[in-house]
C-alpha cells in the first residue's frame, strides 16, 4: 500500500484470479514469487487478498520494469505452471497511477 | 474482473484497506456501498478480497464517473463513518489501464 510520497508516475499491476482443485506445490511457488518480485529492480510494493477472486496489486516505477519482470525466468517458469495447474482463470491488467490519496492523510 | 474486451480507455480504482476491531454496521453499510456503486453511470465491474490488507478493486469507463461516485451523497456518508468506525487506514488508487490480458485468452 503505497502512501503519497511514492514519487508519480507509478504503475499498479492487478493480478485477479480464481484457482482451480490443484495445490500442490502453488504456496511454496506463491512464496518464491513474491520474495522474488520484491527483489526486482523496480518494485515497490505489493498487496495480497483473497476471495472468490483472489486479488494481487504490485507497485512497480516503470513500465520497463513490469516487463522484465514478466520475462524473468523463473517466472516465467511459475507462469507456465499456473496455467497448466493451479489457475482457472487470471487476468492482467497494467495500470499508470493517475491520483493518490490515504487515511490518515501523510 | 473485466475482460479485454472492455473499451479502451477505463480506469481502476484500487481501494486497499486495514480495519479497526469495530464491526457495527461495516457489513451491511459495505453491501449497501457495492449494491449502489454497480447502479452507477460508467461502473464496468468490481472485485473485492480480504487478507491483512484488504483489496477491493472497480473499474469504471472514465474519471468523470469516478468522480460521481465518490462524491455521491450516501457514499460519502459512508466514507464519513469509515473515517470514523471501521477503518485503521486506507488508500485509493485512481489508475487508467493501459494494457490488460487474461487466461484462458477471450
Amino acid at each position: 500500500m503505497p502512501g503519497e510520497n511514492v514519487k508519480k508516475p507509478y504503475y499498479a499491476v492487478i493480478f485477479t484470479s480464481t484457482r482451480n482443485d490443484e495445490d500442490e506445490g502453488y504456496a511454496e511457488m506463491a512464496e518464491e514469487m513474491e520474495q522474488l518480485a520484491r527483489q526486482q529492480e523496480g518494485f515497490i510494493s505489493m498487496d495480497t487478498a483473497q476471495g472468490p477472486t483472489n486479488i494481487t496489486v504490485c507497485y512497480w516505477t516503470s513500465l520497463e520494469a513490469i516487463s522484465a519482470w514478466k520475462h524473468e525466468v523463473r517466472h516465467r517458469h511459475a507462469q507456465k505452471l499456473g496455467k497448466s495447474k493451479w489457475y482457472r482463470n487470471y487476468s492482467v491488467k497494467v495500470c499508470k497511477v493517475e491520483k493518490d490519496y490515504s487515511f490518515p492523510e501523510l
